[in-house]
């Protein structure tokens, strides 16, 4: 029999359904990234091909080669949202609301090689991309429009983009999303009731059971959720409690490189280097939130797809219970 | 610039961003829809192959073909949640909630026809499809164990199915999701502050501003709504106030069919026949809501991926501004 649980940060059910089988591991590798050579001429984001895009914002310069870098972010050329614009009511009456579309979006470059993708990187380059995305967020969480900010990475076609060469995106937008409202609503009440921060009792339900746990260390742990909604969805979660991302300091951002990485590596080796997205939870404004709010990343593997029944109802439908998932990356080679 | 608009059933916002482009409907027909005989030795869903489904609950008879059948529903053979089993709590602790996955999981074969999709049908054949759908809904929703019914269907691989002969499926769940507990409230508190359905309200928004209604009749209205997640999202919306849709009489059921078999062929010729979902949002308990819940039908063609923002924000990116995917659709011949 399926089982139904619920995330505690949400409130959302998923479907844990075992029998409905499927062997989501066992998908062929993406050929494009196969193929991936270490430079492509026409590659925008690739070296020596900076002026095809938007002027650099922040540029990680490359000690060993002059005039290079390792990390480059720039504003996407098809923003969502971007700095033009200033705060009106676009609303067509009372219950078609809408505002301009003011913020920011990014775009940063991980690695000046077309194919250096996480799971083969060194944690002292994967830390650089953090350290940009901590960069990123506190420019954008520091000015006046912002009331979000999202950094965030697709890999792959089935992730949602069409260029290879490694990328994450930052987005910055001027309202605080519903989910995300609603999540830190549950959080500030949960906090109110037992003086306790829920993802920090979370990690340590997680940290006690143990069957989901992938990795752990003195400061990060990563499991697969109990109500984990899709195959081989993976948090990271700071042990010691850590408010926002963007203002998260140095040793933090270092253990989260190591784990980001190791962990990158398990799903490719596990599961068949399948597309993925990863996206950090955090908020821009702590304001009175500092005890409640919690960050960490979320990673969700694309091993099925999303049908009516999710589209609808909400509820994720997972046929891999994430004891098992956990137990398949815990014993893949890091 | 780009545009935020909000969902003003669920309180969700999203990004209009035309300017992100992207040409939506010049993506490729799909192969296998294409080639699709009218019969397939190895489908389990072709007449002749009954025996290979679980025992059927519903068959409609073909009076022109002694033996054979229009519609049949049977229990899903990997069903995400089944009869046996009785209520407990499975949670492992405060924070990790669960339950036992008691509810239905059926699916409603459409025709006996392996490539008569909706577009091609009659209204009479549609009309049979949503008789079997509110046939099985009044009967889930009559259980004790329920407390959510959704009637959805997944057409084509990117909509996450991989069988070709057209069939829906029926979901009775033991609780009310998380999205629809909140769109009821969001409905209920615009009741009790105006008096007016919430969705009675939006519909003649959109009616009296025209410029993303498909089409109109008496019965129903076909709009791209305001705040269009993505791109040709559609809603059917009954005009005169239905609560529930297992609830709805013939006249109204007869209308929806004739406004779906329409919208279902303008997408069709409008946008290159992408594979879609559909799902009817509607209650299996009306309770003391009578007033402020009313069913529609919410289809949504996989145009687009959703990628890292969208699944760590809940904001979805929508690159095609409703006004325009429905002027598309208005000249699309049905």
């Amino acid at each position: 029999m399926s089982e139904l649980r619920r995330n505690p940060l949400t409130g959302q059910w998923v479907i844990i359904a075992a029998e409905r089988g499927g062997r989501p591991h066992e998908r062929a590798r993406p050929r494009s990234r196969e193929a991936a050579p270490a430079f492509l001429e026409s590659c925008p984001f690739c070296p020596g091909n900076e002026a095809s895009t938007p002027p650099a914002f922040l540029e990680v310069a490359d000690p060993a080669t002059p005039g290079g870098w390792l990390v480059r972010g720039f504003p996407n050329r098809f923003a969502a949202l971007g700095p033009d614009g200033r705060p009106a009511d676009l609303s067509r009456g009372p219950l078609l609301k809408a505002l301009p579309g003011i913020g920011a979006h990014d775009v940063i470059v991980e690695s000046p090689s077309h194919n250096r993708f996480p799971a083969d990187r060194t944690d002292d380059e994967m830390l650089t991309v953090l350290e940009a995305y901590r960069r990123r967020c506190m420019e954008l969480a520091a000015q006046p429009s912002t009331a979000y900010v999202l950094a965030f990475k697709n890999h792959g076609e089935e992730a949602g983009t069409s260029l290879v060469h490694p990328h994450s995106q930052v987005i910055a937008a001027p309202l605080i999303p519903e989910d995300t409202r609603r999540s830190r609503q549950i959080a500030r009440r949960h906090h109110a009731r037992t003086g306790e921060c829920l993802l920090c009792a979370v990690a340590e339900a997680e940290v006690n059971d143990g069957t989901r746990v992938v990795a752990q260390d003195e400061r990060f742990v990563v499991f697969h959720p109990f109500a984990s909604s899709r195959p081989a969805e993976t948090w990271l979660v700071p042990l010691q409690h850590e408010p926002a991302f963007h203002q998260s300091n140095d040793d933090v951002l270092r253990a989260a490189a190591a784990a980001l990485r190791r962990t990158l590596a398990q799903l490719r080796a596990g599961f068949g280097d399948p597309d993925f997205n990863y996206a950090i939870h955090s908020t821009a404004d702590v304001g009175d939130d500092r005890a409640s709010l919690h960050w960490y990343l979320q990673l969700l593997p694309r091993l099925t797809k999303a049908a009516g029944f999710e589209l609808g109802s909400g509820i994720y439908i997972n046929v891999a219970p994430p004891e098992e998932t956990a137990a398949t990356m815990r014993s893949a080679s890091a």
